[in-house]
């Protein structure tokens, strides 16, 4: 059995991006070796989501204006007490799911023709870190 | 190790479906001869989601009820300019999440007692593919 | 490879609670003696989840009042029919999600600084059920 673990750092100019993350994780698969198995990709913040889908910018407009929608930004969340202004991120990031995982088939991801790995920022222009996780054999 | 993939086509009758997965699951796993490990069951498509709960027919009109109201069918997504009619499904698709893992103890799923794995269409009426990959020993 | 496998049995006071596991989850891992692979955690019950977040009391009150406005206890649900009261609580489960998948590196749950994860109960004061399971060498 085989583990390959790398880190990602990104680094958005928006506050709130969309990354595509795929052509990254199919290099980070080749390094990893393995041929069959499963990939993690999981962001390592809480203000943060990782989702599948397409590639189309029509349709991550939707995207933000329905997780706009269901997640608004406030200003009254009880977390802005800390200090915080981010309230709608954790919340953004709980609707969208932090983490995904690719299944690795005759190593390559086994993906659907449409399927893409996306980042989804929601409170960024700083440095967050993502980690990727690849087990098999 | 052990790895075992198949790939299941569904074709839905209606174009927003519900369809039981467990029982072709557990035959799949009894394919594969895995003992301990875990079960990925995703969908290949960004219109199509696949999820965990109960089998009751007035729970699922309450779920489509439910996502259609946070995900509802209209015209005007960005993403139709591309000629595409299917914006709620992809946003359907983020909100129920496109896999999910069960594990495998004893070479059976370790599911609950209520816990069914359900496929959910939200765009068929032609063929959809979906993943099934078993890793263990 | 190793699977090591355990089920942790939840009884809240509150019908709705959030129980933070990451204590817990570390002594499993160390148990399994696994340190490099994936760590399963999932709900056995359909009106429960399980997700990663912060923990901090305000953004807790945020969490169950968005989950409240967007999966509303009603009388009128249709699963109610069947002399269930928790519809609610299923439609919680899936907008969480049941289950999570932290990555294990060197031993540790390989978590980022505000990382954690817990169990969402939405019908509890009774016995529920959890799996987890360590995969990985």
């Amino acid at each position: 059995m085989k583990a390959h673990t790398e880190y990602l750092t990104l680094h958005t100019a928006k506050l709130r991006e969309l990354v595509h993350l795929t052509p990254r994780l199919a290099e980070i698969l080749g390094r990893s070796g393995v041929a069959e198995g499963f990939m993690l990709v999981s962001a390592m913040h809480i203000t943060a989501g990782v989702f599948v889908n397409d590639d189309e910018s029509g349709l991550h407009a939707d995207i933000w204006e329905w997780l706009e929608a269901l997640a608004p930004r406030r200003e009254d969340y009880r977390h802005h007490r800390t200090g915080e202004d981010n309230g709608d991120a954790h919340l953004k990031s709980i609707l969208v799911h932090h983490e995904v995982i690719v299944p690795i088939t005759r190593a390559r991801m086994d993906l659907g023709p449409w399927q893409r790995v996306f980042y989804a920022e929601f409170d960024g222009q700083r440095d967050k870190r993502m980690v990727v996780k690849v087990m098999g054999e």
